[in-house]
């Protein structure tokens, strides 16, 4: 569903993902290897996403005999998915995993994302919730939990929310009691749980976060637990109910498909829990998979920006109306309309939110792979890198994408705005990924108030360097004038910051009430340098020769490079400014004004 | 629905609407009947709109047995409405009207869009299709149609657009064949038609565009027709099939509650049509109608975005979460969340969205008062300022209450997505605001490539001048700075008008490629004007010694000004700059390198 040009684009002439089959832990794969899990992915995804994208959102989950019911085509979709080992696409060979690069896995994912959002998650929390307790979980609990879940027989959930602790996870009550086995009993309620409840498998791994009796108050006593739907017996199967009962199904604008819902742990008979790693330490436990999460939340926001502009780019390129400017005779037939300026202008919103999105997402997935087998240096910068492009990651493919999306959506004008086409839903869907998973405004607190204030501003310095980097090289007469302006912008990034951070020592809540307008600078400068590391990269393969469709490929990013320059890029001198001068008539304005 | 204290500030405190009670077509009114007429429309809004606004959603019009189902709420709110007299609200008394202002009639209809949009559709429809009757029918099909329709006895619809022929009119095909009789045959199909088709009403007025055989091509060939759904016999009755039958029900995102069509006239038997007007004039009396209507596509966007603002405020001064940025005690409770910097700049954002369109909508209602009732400059003043404010007013409180409802949604976070809510419909209602009515690209061009030039920019001038007006005053130390500041913008907003106008004469594509930009660049002024004349007014209450609740109701919109002016016009710099430098990447982007 992505298409092949862009993946070899980004995963190949832009990212060198096929020179990481030099590494040891993917000794054997390389491009051949990598291309053909690319095709089955992007052929499941036809198969059995796509077809039952609207179904999805119009058979919405719901409570039939006490069981929520899902469409008939997700159990094809998740089975299929299973059973190409997408899941476990990351995972170790010795644990049945293909042991792939990230930075593959996720543009394989990327295909099921952007077929069908709503039936791609319950893989997704799945392949989330192994992966949590591959990294934390003891030998034992690794060969009880990990196959089962891997194979598709068991899926998985993550339990944080709860009624009154959603962005502040430090008010979380839900407690478990410590029991003579050494396991626990886990009582409290919890909600939005995405996939909590269904039939699609023979039981459901449930991540709980709670807090054990007489912890300590605040996010330093939350641990992490593994909360069976069903007991297991010795074998490993499915025996009696551990009394995670569902309190009810929410109904949301999109995201259809994946039901949301409403949790009882232990008030109709005692849950069981198991302690992942150490007591008090669940945040922490949590947070390393919520990074992977949150690039989630954006490579998911990526493919719905990525399927909405192309929805948008075929209607344009055969909806035959009006005339261009100028043009008086009402007797010449109808241009089509992708020949208005207008009509470009929001097609390449779609193209540079999408294309920039998809260049992000799988260069953090990239950087992911470097952290698990890159050098001691290499690991190092990844993981400082990581930290500041997270919460970008999360937050500006949903932003911008959303742009994106709703640009797709008034190209098609009143077709658009119908379900009977696709891009409404994906206006619905996308309008999530700003706020699961953290919403955009605790990514913009921790990307202020903690990513670059973190060891001494190291993180924000290998940021820089990175800018840097995917500028180097844009020295011809077309590409040196975005340089000069990407420097600049930098420079203004670079001066807002240094002006907030005394503020922000001082007076934290006054220094962060802008965090938002930082997230969006820091957003925009960052789409702008992986643009121009586009613009560079197709100029040489100009350069270099690239013919027919090649040479279109090449002069369509060099001239999305230009627009995202001329429109997009310039949005970031109102963001620094407010920042310099930190705009405080928000922070002011006082409750009983409104 | 919409707050007393708000209706207030902008009807007496802004536009002086008691002082119409003067004029000879509003004697014996004033504020006690103004007033009067705001509590009965707001007493129907609460009784039967707002009950029925999810209902409405959910329940969405389906053919039953041939006939289009409309949730049952819906008749009764008609009923209510039509025996309010709202329906004729601005007719004269001679023929059963109020013969209100339309700023006070405006005042009342916002109660019922912000209610619920999808039922009050129906009378909003039924009141543009009548004014145009009214204006352009003669005697006898004045004294036949509008009794009944202002009644509530028929409903009348815009019948339009065709499938190819949307934004360009220029093509539509729908055939009118004279009979001997002075009567036409109506041979066509027309789509997207709200209010096409339902048992609301003893008969529906179709307000028809076609083609006299033999017209001329292009938008100069093209007449208007009455034509209802049923015959009506000589004592005003319906009687018999005028052959406009449902081709069948489009499925929207959003605006659930209005049904739209497609419709096929005389496919099954002869449709009959009655000329209104001269032949071949039919598009300029659609556009007299059409100036109406897409102001009141601009009220419809301000009513929701003003609902939306107001849930997501309550929602903010209840819900308790998180502490403030410093704040390290976690067993301190949580504050509400409209303490937190970012929420009130959500929310911030919301207000000035609402309450600066609720400002637009009124002027304008107030405009269209003076082009009736005024001497004959303030009605040339008035005319001129109208052909440049409709475009911003259609769109702009579209595009910037969509920010406002989506900042509304980001407050709720998960509270706000889901469907139990009342946000999320907003969301998804306001979005079709972008694009019925002409699409705010069409409403772009019609701003730079029509209006701006218009009488040798006589309009143009009329606008700046009423931006130094609404500026009057601003000359403390707390709003000279702002004044200062709009001053800036509008320099720079003409510096782009005089670039673009050379390149517009010689290259008109060209010229206009950035129309969207420039329609922008002249909202985010005209919103900063308008949010100055209200700080203003604001300030010399406070001056005066209000107290109390009044004090804070003007400390906010103080404080919503120098947000306005601190977050949101600055944004006009960059499209200043893009039209200045005539930005052409876009323009330039070729349809092959999509």
């Amino acid at each position: 569903m992505l298409k092949r040009r862009d993946l070899n684009f980004v995963l190949y002439e832009l990212l060198g993902a096929d020179a990481l089959a030099e590494r040891p832990r993917y000794a054997g794969q390389g491009r051949e290897v990598y291309d053909a899990v690319l095709d089955t992915a992007d052929g499941i995804a036809r198969e059995f996403y796509a077809p039952n994208r609207k179904a999805n959102d119009q058979q919405e989950p719901e409570v039939r005999d006490g069981r929520v019911w899902l469409q008939p085509g997700v159990k094809p979709a998740w089975d299929a998915t299973a059973e190409a080992g997408i899941i476990a696409s990351t995972h170790d060979e010795a644990r049945g995993g293909l042991q792939l690069p990230h930075v593959i896995a996720s543009a394989a994912i990327g295909h099921l994302e952007a077929a069908n959002i709503g039936t791609a998650s319950y893989p997704m929390l799945t392949a989330g919730a192994s992966n949590l307790i591959a990294a934390f979980g003891n030998e034992d609990q690794k060969t009880r939990w990990l196959p089962p879940m891997l194979t598709g027989r068991f899926s998985g959930t993550m339990a944080l929310t709860e009624p009154d602790a959603g962005s502040s996870l430090a008010d979380l009550r839900t407690k478990a009691i410590p029991n003579a086995d050494g396991t626990y009993r886990i009582e409290g309620t919890k909600i939005w749980i995405s996939g909590g409840e269904h039939e699609l498998t023979e039981n459901i791994v449930h991540l709980v976060l709670a807090r054990i009796e007489g912890a300590p108050s605040g996010t330093k006593g939350i641990s992490l637990f593994i909360v069976p739907r069903r007991r297991v017996d010795a074998a490993g199967n499915p025996a009696g109910d551990n009394h995670v009962t569902l309190g009810g199904l929410i109904h949301k604008m999109g995201w259809r498909g994946t039901t949301s819902t409403l949790l009882n742990f232990g008030e109709r008979g005692e849950c069981f829990g198991e302690l992942v790693g150490k007591p008090h330490h669940g945040l922490a436990y949590m947070f390393h998979m919520m990074n992977e999460a949150r690039i989630g939340v954006g490579r998911a926001a990526m493919a719905m920006a990525y399927a909405a502009y192309h929805v948008g780019l075929e209607y344009a390129q055969q909806r035959r109306q009006g005339r261009l400017p100028g043009e008086k005779d009402p007797a010449k037939p109808p241009v089509t309309i992708i020949e208005h300026a207008d009509i470009r202008r929001l097609l390449l919103t779609a193209k540079t939110a999408a294309e920039g999105s998809l260049h992000l997402i799988l260069l953090c997935a990239r950087l992911v792979d470097e952290q698990e087998t890159g050098d001691e240096a290499a690991r190092a910068r990844a993981t400082r890198l990581l930290e500041v492009l997270t919460p970008i990651a999360k937050t500006w493919p949903s932003i911008y994408g959303q742009e994106g999306i709703s640009s797709a959506l008034q190209v098609m004008g009143g077709y658009g705005y119908a379900r009977e086409y696709d891009v409404e839903q994906l206006y619905r869907d996308n309008r999530l990924n700003q706020i699961h998973e953290g919403t955009n405004g605790i990514q913009a607190l921790d990307l202020l108030g903690r990513k670059v204030v973190q060891e001494d501003g190291a993180c924000f310095k290998a940021l820089l360097d990175e800018l840097q980097q995917l500028a180097a090289g844009a020295t011809s007469a077309a590409l040196a004038p975005l340089a000069a302006q990407l420097q600049g912008a930098t420079q203004r990034m670079v001066a807002a910051t240094q002006t907030l951070l005394p503020t922000m020592s001082k007076e934290p809540a006054r220094g962060l009430a802008n965090a938002s307008v930082y997230l969006e600078l820091v957003s925009r400068v960052v789409y702008g340098a992986l643009w121009l590391r586009q613009a560079v990269v197709a100029e040489a393969a100009l350069a270099a020769g690239a013919s027919g469709d090649d040479r279109a490929f090449y002069e369509g990013k060099l001239q999305a490079a230009q627009f995202y320059f001329g429109f997009e890029l310039p949005k970031h001198a109102v963001d620094a400014d407010v920042l310099i001068r930190n705009e405080a008539s928000a922070f002011e304005m006082r409750s009983a004004w409104f």
